[in-house]
Order: C-alpha cells, then structure tokens, then sequence
C-alpha cells in the first residue's frame, strides 16, 4: 500500500480539467493514491467501499478522456462514485460521507454538475443516457453521455429496456459494462454465467484485439497497428454478443484496472463512436485492498474501519436487527411448515434470506435485480401452492408496484410481502427512504398491510403472514435495531385487522402504526409529569383498519392522532377515511395525523431525520398538547 | 370463409379433454371452424379480435396436446384468450365479452381453471409460468407451465428478468414466443429488428429441423427421421440465439398456424423437455379475416362489425375523444415549443402520440412495452433540457412507479406525465381501471397533479404542463368523450395550486377533482328542487392543494364533500390532511369524501360501474341529503 499522507498528484487535480496535463504515466499514479485517499475516506466515514475500488481506473481514464461536466458520466446506482467526488471538487468533504449536512452517498444532481444524473437504486444509467443523447441530438445540451453499469444491475428488466431501445435509435451512446461478477451479492441469473463465459472462453483483449470488436470505430492509426493482431486472431471465431445482436457495438472484454488499455480505448471510442457502444470491462470489486478484497461481499458496505486490518469498529448492539428478527422467525415458520419460500431481489444479505437460504437452500429463491420479475413469480408460486414471502425494501418494492396491483392483489393470491426499510434509513437518504409503501399497497382492495411496533411484534406478523391464506399480506418494518422487548418463544398468529391498547388514558387518544409507538410512550411519560395522560394504541394493521378500536377511540376521547412512519396517503388517511364515512368528523373530533414531511429527507442519522420530520417523542408530545389547547391545558396545570 | 353457421366438430367439444379423441385432420378442421366462432362472436361484442385470429392452431394445438388445466397455459396479455375460452367450455358465453356480467375480456382465475393466471397487462406471462414450475417441483401443483408471449411483449424488461431467472433454474419450463412482428402498433426496438432477423436470414424450419435447435429433446424415432434434414442442414451455421444464451433451448422458428408443424414438435417437448425451452413460432396477426389482416393495427381492437364486409358499428360522437384533445393540444404547443418531445410505450393510438408522430416524427419516442425505460429516458431527456411528455395511461404507469419516485420526483426534473385512462374504464375491467395515480403521484414531494374536468381543462392542462419548468407535473383524464363543452382557441396556463369555482351556493360545498364535475352539476340540478344549492368547485389540482379555496369553502360551509375518480389515499387524503392539520376538523366541520370503493370493479360500461362505485350524481345527490342530515333537510323542506 502506498503512504496514505502521500498524494501528490491528486494535491494537484481540483478538478477534472487537470488531468488534461497529466502524462500517462502520472495518470496511472493518480490512480494509486485515489484508491488509498478512498480507503482513507472510507475508513474514517464508513460506506459502500468495495465498488468504488473497482472503478478507480476507470473514473480516472473517463475524466481524462471525456470533458466532463459537458460531457455526462451517469454510475448506476452511485455507490461507486467516491473516487469520483474525489477528482470533481468534493475532496475537502470526502470525509462527510453519508453524514448529516456532508456529501450524499450516491451521485445527486443537486451537489455538483459533474454528477448529471442521480441514483441510489440500479439500472437506471442507460435510460438516463439516452435522454442525454437524444436531447443533445435534438438541440439540447450538448456532449456524450456515457452509463456505468455493473453486472449486477444489467440483470434488471429495465437495463435491457433501455439497450433494446438505444440500440433501436442507434445514437452515439456509450455503455461501460463493469463487470466485477459481484453486485451485493454472488451473482445469479443467466446472463451473469453469459457475461462470463465472453471473458473466459477468450482472454482479454489487449487494445488492438479488442478495438477489433468496433469495426469502423478505430482511428487509420490505431487500424495499421492492429493489422498484426488481427492476424493473431485469424480463425478465432468471436460470435455476435447478445449485445450486438440488440444493435451496439460490442468491445472487449478489457481489463478495466489497466489504464493502458483504457486510455487508448476510451481516446478511440470518444474519436470514432458514431452509434451505441458497449464496452466491457472487467474489474474486480475492492480492487487494491485486501481486506476488501478477501471479504464475502467484496467490501460493498463498511462501517467505519481501520485502514491496516480493515477491521471494522462496531458499536456493540442492544438489541436484535429487526432484519434478523425477521430471518429467524421466517426459518422458525418454515421448519414448521414446508410450502414457505423465500424470494429475495439480489438482497440476500440485507433482508436476511440469506440466513434463510442457508437453512432451506431450495427453498430460497434470489432473482437477482428484478423486483418486477420477483413479485410475479411470487404469484406464480402462490397460484401454484406455496406460501411465497416476498423479501424487498420498501423503496425497491416501487419497482414491482404494478406486479403486486396486478398480478397479486387483483387475483388475491396469498403473497407475503416482508418490507424491510420501512420509513427513513439514515445514510442511504432519500432515495432509499421507505416513505410510499403504506399508500400504495393500503389502498390496493384485499390487502393485508401491517407495521410492526416493535421486534416482537414483528415476529407476531410473520407467524400471521404465515398462517394467512386468504389473500395478499404485507408487514414492514425498520432498518436498524429493534426496541430490546423481551422476545416471545414463538410468534402468536395474529387477529386480522384487530389493533391493540398499550396504555389506557383519556382525553387524547394516540394510535401509532409502526414503530413511533416507543416514541409516543416517550412522549406520554413527559406528558405525565404535567397530568396528562393519553391513550395509546398500536394498530397493528393499517389495512383492514381496526374500525371498533377506532370508533371507541375517537367516540371516547377528544382528539385522536394518528401515527406512521410514512408519506400522507397511508394509514393516518385511511383512518380519516373511516371518520368521515361514519360521520365522526361531524361531532368535532379533533384529528391530527402525523406523517412524513412532503419534501425528501436528506441523509443523516434516523434519529435527526425524525426530528426533522417532526415525528419523534418531542412532536408528538407537542401535538398533544397543540390539539388539547393551550388554553385547557393550562385549566388542567393550574 | 366456411360457413359461419356450421361448426361440426367445434359442437363436439366441450371442453379441452374433447380434443383427445380428434383426429389430426380433426383438429385442422377445428382450428378452422374456431376461428369462424370468435369473428362472430367478436362481431356481436367488439373487443380484440386480432390476436385471438393470430393464435387459433396454437390454442388448439396446446389443449389437444397438454392436459389442460392441470397443465397450465398463460396467456401473455390475455387479449388473445377468446379462442381458448371458447375451447374451455365458456363458448355458450362467448357473445357476452366484455360485457356487464359477462365474460372478461382477459384471463381471469376466477372464470375458470383453464385460467390458471390472469392478466391484462403484458410480459408477465414467464414469471408467472415459472412460479408454477417451481411449485411444481417443490411439491406443489403438478403440472406443466407454459407461457404464451408476444414479441412485443417480450420487449418488456420483466420478461427479460424472467428468461433471465429461468435460464438460471433450468427448471423444465415452456415459452411459447408467438412473433406476429405486432403488438398493438408496429415494432420498435432492437429485440424486434432481431427476432425479424431469425426468420428471415433462414427459412421456416420443418418439424425436423425445427427439433434441430433442441439437441436431445427428439425422442428415437424423430431422430431417426431428422437425420435426413440435418444432413440438408449441413454447413449451415445456426448461431447462439439470444434465448440460448440466456439458457433456454430454443427451437424454430416455425411457421404458428401449421398444426402439421405444432402437433408433432409440442408433442416431442412435452414428452423429452428437462429444462426451459422456447419455441419461436412466427403468426399473423388477424389470420384468416381479411379486414384484420388488412387493417394498420391487424383488428387489435375492434367494436361490434359486419362480418362480411368487417365494416364497424360506430356510435356517433357528440364530441372529441379526451385522448384527441390531447393530442391536438400536444401539437399545437409542439409548433411553439421546440423542446417539447412526446414518449410512449408501445402505445401511439391509444396515447395519441401517433398523431403527435405524424407532426414530429423525430421528437415522438415509441420505446416499446418499456414503462420503466419510458419514465427514466423521459427524466434524461428533461436533465438533457427538453421537455418531455411521456404518455402513459394510469394502470400502465404504475409499471414506472420507481422511477417516477427515484429518476423523476427525488431530482425534481420537469417530467410532464400525460395520464389517459384515468378512473374507470370500462370493458377492460379492473386489471386496466386507473385508480391509484392520485395516491401514488400526490404523495411525491415536489409533483403537481392535475385532473381534467372536461376537454377545455385539459387544453389548460396540456398548455399548464408545457409552461411549467420547475419540477414534474402529471395531468390525468379519462377513456371515452369529452363532454362536448365548447373550446377555447388555445390552451391557457393555469395558476398552479389553484381551483375554481363553478357554482357558488351555501349549506354545502362539493369539491371535485376530475371529470365527476359533471356528476355533481346533475345532482345540484336535482337538489335544486329540494331548494338546495350546493357550493360546486373544479380542484383541478390535487396537489398542490388551492389552501385558500378549500379553508374557505370549510369556513363557510357546514359540510364539504370531495369527489375523485380514485381509490382512497388520493385527492380526498390530502383534502383531509390540510383540514386536520389546520384544526378545521375541530369545528365540526362535516367532511366526506368520494372515492372509488375497496374492491376491483368488474368490466362494464363505465356509467354502471361508476353507479356500483357509488360515484354517480344520484349518490352525489344522496350524499348531500346525508351531510345536510335528514332532520335538517326535513326542517328546509318543509
């Protein structure tokens, strides 16, 4: 490794435009000490470490090449993008990574004009390229537009969408495949042994043999010096790619940590493109740095850790992860009954089937990115008998919205929906919030949706989910640790669409959907030292709602607010629906609902996103006090 | 044409296990006699004529050789099914398609067990197949699976994400890729130029040299007598299909409407398949009537016609089409503004976009059944500094939910979303009812979402959408005509976030979002004789909210009452939120709000399914009766 307190070309590069001077050679450098001020970053921040270690040539070879901010480099998912931020002007923050008030863990557009195009969820790079190409084709802004896709997030349906219409276009368009075998998780999926076999039935490519691949696109130069590969190649037969068979040129595979051959591949491909190219680079996730290297996940995501070791600081736990909760009840659940499967979208790890697939290995099914894919195959397997439990994050549960409404809910097949994420996530910010769920899926007719309160109540939920078969059921729950409630043996099946009181009171009535419930009893213990006492009730189900603890709430309390950890339209807009039905609103009951803010809640810490949202113990306390008035509260202090 | 009156052996079948006793020259006769059965029956209800007539050998094919319905066939779309429903005992029926209490236009598992999976929406045909596989295989229902697919369909990334899992498993599954070059509208996409390329650069494979491409699914003796064949075969060089590479055997392609071809090969593969394999059969679209085969769209949908002359019954209309007005409103800001650029996804009729086309051929983006793709080049285009009007109906959009959230509101890109097919309806049923935008879209920070109350507002809309740079906005309207309203010259730009008043009254405030406007002016008329003058107001944004318009209205109204063409979480949510976080709720104010009901609505037209909805001017009317209370409207009678 080379001294971390020494990078003295990086010191000069403040941004882009100065590695226009730099020799190839001093490129080269660069890059050495870009992966050690990485590591360094990362070690004092944490965060996604391995895949920005595997792009750090490339990141170096596309800003020396390409003339960005004009021209457009769009990483999918953005994770790998530190190196990035490094070279264009974010160096002096680097170490504010994913913290509050510091530089966002993904590109965003809002930070800096060299990152075009913002993400945080995959597959998404080719469709935003060609927009840029097109516009720019049209009159728009002008320069290439160049995607950075892995091989993971290529197994998403709408990556090949986005090739299946480039290719129909035919714009100057230029896809770099990273190909690290890797995403999160070992890959999966056909086209991940495909994308294998081009690079291990041939070696790779030097420059010459690999610019062969773009017939047309080498500069008279560059074609006189590969004539003697060419002829090395002779009778070696390169069959079309399914990438040229959707109408892109197709070059390498390349060594994407070799900047030699980098450099003059870019150099040509910029000079000579005229249509969609597709260069295949392949890279090996944690590049250079062998804790990373050597681990499972290639160093994907790191807590902070120490450079030399790579041994990572943990803070010692109180508390299970709701997400291992879920794994160990869905295993208790599974041993007890064959027909449960576990379906996960590449997640393994982070939704805990991986734990699942360890114990019921065919019992476990991950369909790489392909969230679409994954809820309709769920239903299928629900059609065809099983108890499929769908495994996906709130916010990646977006991408198979119209596969739970159609394919699931209009049929009624009984697919369990287990929703990690649920709520803000903390350094993952906004694109990774699980803000719409409850909205969208509560809405949906014969849809079970349930928020655990706490991690016992969430292995309640998926003993119910488990027992229920009468329909779709959906049960989300948080990142982080759960509350440290005393865990029951085994998960009791639970009354659909039946709440429960936590705290008898008067006066106002709260009711918590989800895991604001240890803030409302927060609140209520503040409240009590000024002789204020509500009620508190968690309702387990936003969908059926449970209409007699409702009605008896609002029928013997004042004022009722509601609670969730989510955007308007879910549960505080169901109950309220519920009111005005029964005409409640009529008698003057005072109604608070208590959701998300409508804006996006940049990344910080859950606890200081909450408080920003207004929805931890302090507000609601307030709001309590806000709908018993000023004045009533103060005839019951005096 | 035979003679539409006898049908000989199709009178024979009741259901599919009939099929087993036929002969093979049986069978041909009753592919025939099928066909003549779904033109008439199609004549009699209208509905989608074409992609039945493109299926009829192998829908009779597929039930005389599999056991259907323990062997399940999944129709991709469904839109193709009336032969097999006609097959699967529901031809006495068959003329009431579509109608009020009849037949669906789709699959549907409720209808039937031959339906194994129902749809509506296109590409989920593999995923679905492949649950059922798994299941299979771990025990649950037996079976084969067999999906049946377009080629448009399989433009859909959630195909791609399905071969791709399926190539993977190589568990024993069927596709059936039925390529008739033709979704709806002609072919776009890479995939498409490809799958052209299979057919044309070889021809038609006899059985023999079909089974060719599936090594060692040719039981001895058909081995024996490809031999033969192959030999003919020699030195032609048949490379990896694109399907191979992703794991699948693929065989073909062959000629779809030649029984003596299908017969034999699905015989072979159901006897000898081990793994997934596709079967490329090349159809046409309308085969065998004239007037579909001849029509631009191949009769993809027709209304009721004259089977002889194929001539259609057309109702006269007494205004202009919602999805007219938009595109004559869409191309008249397209003359002013350069920058405008129209999307679709594999639907330029049903949009409009077709004759947005016609005007601007090179800024018309027809990016196949890609709504995901759609929405994210869409988000490009914008960042690219065009303006963008992607055209999408409202249960399709849901299939671009994510990146509506992630590539579009997070970034707050001036995305205009062009939402047809708003509400209810009609024949299509629940799988196409557009009933969750509101809520999806109006809980996005940022979005505007506007709805149309008659074809004037929705020029103001277009004209709004096209002036407004500073984030996304989406205006929804619905299927059918206008309401023959007079029209302004021009679209003007509306104030965003502002409502209007239509009627002023007192007592009661309706305030509609969306073209239930016109429901509430009839109730108003008829409350008038009970000497009852509701205040009427036109929303036209559900977000963001017109604060004023509706603080004042609940200030000066004893009862409000909000009316959407939308399940609850959407305009009525919001309405609510405001009230309760403003107190309003705590004065008594009387608050109800209209949405759709909690259940999918069956097909019909959409006056009776908006009367089983409760959302017509009778239940209006009642509903003002009820707010108002009965005492009270005693009190004013009297």
């Amino acid at each position: 490794m080379t001294d971390l307190t020494k990078t003295p070309i990086l010191d000069r590069v403040k941004l882009p435009s100065d590695l226009k001077a730099l020799s190839d050679r001093d490129l080269r450098q660069l890059a050495d000490e870009l992966r050690s001020e990485t590591i360094s970053a990362v070690s004092v921040t944490g965060g996604h470490l391995g895949a920005g270690l595997g792009v750090v040539e490339l990141t170096v070879a596309l800003h020396a090449v390409f003339d960005t901010p004009r021209d457009k480099i769009i990483w999918d998912v953005g994770h790998q993008c530190y190196p990035h931020k490094i070279l264009t002007g974010r160096r002096d923050r680097i170490r504010t990574l994913r913290m509050g008030g510091g530089l966002a863990g993904f590109t965003k557009r809002a930070e800096s004009a060299y990152d075009p195009f913002g993400a945080g969820h995959s597959s998404t790079s080719i469709s935003a390229a060609l927009g840029f190409a097109v516009a720019r084709d049209l009159g728009g802004d002008p320069g290439d537009a160049i995607a950075v896709i892995g091989d993971g997030a290529m197994s998403a349906g709408m990556a090949f969408e986005a090739l299946n219409n480039a290719g129909h276009l035919g714009k100057r368009l230029i896809v770099i495949l990273n190909d690290n075998e890797m995403s999160i998780a070992p890959p999966v999926g056909a086209l991940s042994s495909y994308l294998t076999s081009l690079y291990t039935r041939r070696p790779f490519q030097d420059l010459r043999a690999a610019a062969k691949g773009a017939v047309g696109l080498l500069p008279p130069p560059f074609q006189e010096g590969a004539r003697r590969a060419k002829e090395m190649l002779k009778g070696m037969t390169i069959g079309g790619t399914l990438f040229e068979e959707l109408g892109f040129s197709y070059i390498g595979p390349v060594d994407g940590h070799d900047l030699d051959q980098l450099l003059p591949l870019l150099r040509t491909v910029k000079a000579r493109a005229t249509g969609p190219v597709l260069i295949h680079a392949v890279t090996k996730k944690g590049k250079g740095y062998a804790p990373a290297e050597n681990a499972a996940d290639r160093g994907h995501a790191t807590g902070k850790f120490d450079v030399i070791t790579g041994e990572q600081a943990k803070a010692k736990s109180n508390a299970p992860s709701y997400t291992a909760v879920f794994a160990q009840a869905l295993i208790d659940e599974a041993g007890r009954d064959e027909r449960i499967v576990g379906i996960t979208a590449a997640m393994p790890d982070g939704t805990g089937l991986k734990q699942f697939a360890e114990r019921f290995p065919r019992r476990t099914f991950d369909v790489g990115i392909a969230e679409q894919h994954a809820v309709t195959f769920a239903a299928g397997l629900a059609a065809g008998g099983m108890k499929p439990f769908c495994a996906i994050y709130s916010t990646f549960l977006q991408r198979g919205y119209d596969q739970v409404v159609h394919d699931v809910a209009v049929q009624g097949l009984p697919v369990r929906f287990a929703i990690d994420r649920a709520g803000l996530v903390g350094q993952d910010g906004p694109t990774h919030a699980g803000a719409y769920d409850i909205a969208f899926l509560a809405n949906l007719p014969g849809m079970v949706v349930m928020a655990a309160a706490d991690e016992a109540e969430l292995m309640h939920m998926v003993a119910t989910a488990a027992a229920h078969d009468g329909g779709p059921i959906a049960f989300r729950f948080p990142r982080g640790e759960g509350t440290g409630v005393e865990m029951p043996e085994r998960g009791q099946v639970l009354e659909i669409g039946k709440g429960r009181i936590v705290r008898d009171g008067k006066g106002v009535a709260i009711l918590s959907f989800g895991t604001r419930l240890s803030e409302a009893a927060k609140a209520c213990e503040s409240l009590a030292a000024r002789g204020i006492t509500p009620t508190v009730a968690d309702a387990r189900f936003a969908k059926p709602l449970d209409r007699d603890l409702i009605l008896r709430l609002a029928a013997t309390h004042d004022a009722l607010i509601t609670l969730e950890e989510g955007a308007v339209g879910g549960f505080g807009s169901h109950v309220a629906q519920l009111l005005s039905d029964e005409g409640v609103f009529d008698r003057g009951l005072r109604f608070r609902s208590m959701v998300l803010p409508d804006r996006f809640v940049d990344h910080d810490a859950p606890f200081a996103m909450y408080d920003t949202s207004a929805l931890n113990a302090a507000h609601i306390e307030a709001k309590v006090l806000e709908v018993m008035g000023v004045a009533q509260l103060a005839g019951k202090t005096a």
